[in-house]
């Protein structure tokens, strides 16, 4: 192999990598609670052994977004037809071992985040009016629970801070800032420095910089006992709340509460400018992509496929079931991915009765759902002479449960008895089939497209 | 209207904004020079008449890409099948005052560098071999300037040091540093620091935090006067070489050079973990999409056809032209996106006839371009019995034109008499143009879709 071939295979491998199923560093195992892991769920007995006292949460959410160049602030922008704050609340909102999560607003968007909390069903979520500075809003949080004839918000005895466009904490991590916070009274996630930090001149020279090794970036999520944190917040200074940015040194100025420091994932990260959310988008559609179930009904020819299809999946976990309307409700909820294949001259009735049984579960509340329908025409003779009627049914179909979330597409192989001609179709389907998973693109629904 | 119809209103408009054409300051006006406006020319002619010395760059690339839990070295991963360095490449080579690009990379890496050299004829790189650390290799990058007998690279005033993963730096930034380093001797870019910076006791405890108006994070790109940071590696410590990160720091301690510093535009952020990538391909493909060209022919409905496309197509700069075959070279390479728009039954031989154009002139060389193929169809009767053969025509059409980085698409569209019909039928050919143009997806050519 000379060395230009060698070279190209290698771009076209690292190409191929950013493809693959992750298992990177950067991303979340279970952003929001997408997955229901065996392992999630372990981790969650695990937290209501540990945490057996009240913990609450304060996201402050009043920022106006002026660093994103949008009108929008971007705790409002949506990822998939969701707004980012609705995913930073459900990775709190599904850990049995949180109680409450205050919503700290702007008033002018006070009745935004109520239907925000009941378009996706937040049940933990008290939303309260901001202040106009970071911790101004931080304490009118606190200051919820001080309330005492409030059933909703009992006073805590951890409460977590948090910002509302950093999405993708994990329970781990939540479960090691309060147990810390339980013991030390105060702790913080840090993150090391991604660029050398410098000192200025007042003219605008280098005066010196910072050994790198010794300092941190302070992130979120911070975990205090609530008495101090609360205690800190009734005695800081305006100036403080002007021009403070960091919870952790209230505690220390006015509590003596030294935090201790947990160094937390790169996913940690907050969604700050506009491609911050395309990464976030890549991130929640890639962990969505992640596994599909196969419908193949009974026919030989449709189980051969949907085996073959599920051999070519394999950067995805997949199941092959026979039938989408028996007691499998349980292969249904597990994945976000439905890859319907029948024989030609079937109806897709079946769509419809798959899309009404999501409903049934809410299971496409959250998230939006893919049903990639497989046409598999046997014979050579495709022309068909109700192909404009299909189309127009299936396009028809197609909008109708896009209204639920649900992103139906088509997809016609023509079987062939020559091998190789037969592959390269699978070939096809396999990409078209991957790319409608990944991309979810809405603009594309109900088309009928060809292996 | 009441609350929770305004509410959602709102909501589904921050995702429309998402959409729009982007004037957020995160994003950079042209990257890798891919739009030739004439903003951008006479930025250049400036820059040429501000510049009357030689410049060089040297972009280490020498780096393992571990933070990005991929095999592959960040710099080499793809966007859009072209390696990111090749970006960053560009960024400075379409520069008229710029002389040479001195790219030090791993010795492993030498031959695919090359080859990546090749491919995308960048004419002004010269590769050399990197060091152990990122110091070691620039160092090394410098000397390449000091071997006099190599014409490719005599030894420039000014140096300018930049991350091989930083793609989207402009020339406003880099005239502005350049002329710093060439008065002041070095100059560098800074940011706002995004966290607060604290010290950590040795047990993990915080000890203070820095206050973050009085410091900045040093970025890239830097410029120095060549004689001054060659010297300042001449003279500086095997310590330096192995844990220094920070030239700006060299040239201070071993020149006495306080180097001035310039506040650059977000946009200089270093691709580090996956997510990075995404966030850099979605600036990428949407700058690609700013603008579209508009083939319409000479029949009457073709034309009115496209007037309204060019309406709907708001968010992006559009132009209608009546044939790609004339003398418009100068309107075909001023986007990389076409829509062809031809009557029923007439053939596609126009799309190869375009595509030859595009190759004489090299227009697909960086960008994959995007040809939208609309067939208008006038009669209802639409049961056309070569429609396999078409079909298979026409995947064969787009693989074969795939090879060239030509991204063809087909999308049908019967007319209708009825206005409410024929506006639905525009408003979804609309839709999918735009989905298909922003997202180039490889998957999906060759694909006959129905509007």
């Amino acid at each position: 192999m000379n060395t230009v071939a060698a070279s190209e295979e290698f771009i076209k491998n690292a190409g191929e990598m950013q493809q693959e199923r992750c298992s990177s560093s950067d991303r979340p195992l279970d952003p929001g609670g997408l997955l229901t892991h065996d392992a999630e769920r372990s981790a969650a007995r695990l937290g209501c052994a540990a945490v057996d006292f009240p913990v609450a949460v304060v996201l402050p959410a009043g920022g106006s977004g002026e660093r994103m160049g949008l009108p929008t602030p971007k705790q409002f922008c949506t990822i998939l037809n969701r707004p980012l704050i609705s995913y930073t609340i459900q990775a709190f909102e599904r850990l049995s071992w949180i109680v409450t999560v205050v919503v700290v607003v702007a008033t002018e968007n006070h009745d935004l985040m109520l239907n925000i909390v009941r378009k996706f069903n937040h049940t933990k979520v008290k939303v309260v009016h901001g202040g106009t500075t970071r911790h101004r809003s931080i304490f009118n949080g606190l200051q919820a629970f001080s309330n005492t004839t409030d059933s909703l918000t009992p006073k805590p005895k951890v409460v977590i801070i948090h910002d509302a466009v950093r999405p993708f904490v994990e329970e781990d991590l939540l479960l090691k800032i309060t147990l810390a916070a339980k013991e030390q009274g105060a702790s913080g996630a840090i993150r090391p420095l991604v660029s050398t930090v410098i000192a200025t001149t007042s003219e605008g020279y280098l005066d010196h910089s910072l050994e790198r090794a010794k300092y941190r970036a302070s992130e979120m999520p911070q975990g205090f006992l609530y008495d101090i944190i609360f205690q800190a917040y009734q005695q800081c200074s305006e100036f403080d709340f002007e021009f403070g940015t960091e919870c952790l040194h209230l505690a220390l100025q006015y509590c003596g509460t030294n935090a201790k420091l947990i160094e937390g994932p790169p996913t940690l990260w907050k969604v700050t400018y506009k491609r911050d959310l395309a990464a976030a988008e890549a991130i929640i559609k890639e962990t969505l992509s992640m596994s599909a179930c196969i419908i193949a009904g009974a026919e030989a020819e449709a189980v051969e496929l949907a085996k073959t299809l599920q051999k070519n999946l394999n950067m995805m976990e997949t199941d092959v079931i026979s039938c989408a309307k028996e007691n499998n409700t349980e292969y249904l909820s597990k994945t976000r991915n439905f890859i319907h294949i029948s024989m030609s001259g079937s109806s897709f009735s079946g769509v419809p009765e798959m899309v009404k049984r999501f409903e049934d579960i809410g299971h496409a509340r959250l998230y939006p759902l893919v049903v990639v329908w497989v046409q598999l025409n046997m014979t050579k003779q495709s022309v068909d002479s109700q192909k404009t009627d299909k189309l127009t049914a299936f396009l028809g179909l197609a909008s109708e449960v896009k209204q639920g979330n649900v992103l139906l597409y088509g997809i016609e192989i023509d079987h062939s008895k020559v091998p190789e001609q037969w592959e390269r179709s699978v070939e096809r389907l396999t990409q078209i089939t991957v790319a409608l998973i990944r991309d979810r693109n809405a603009a594309l629904t109900g088309q009928l497209l060809h292996a």
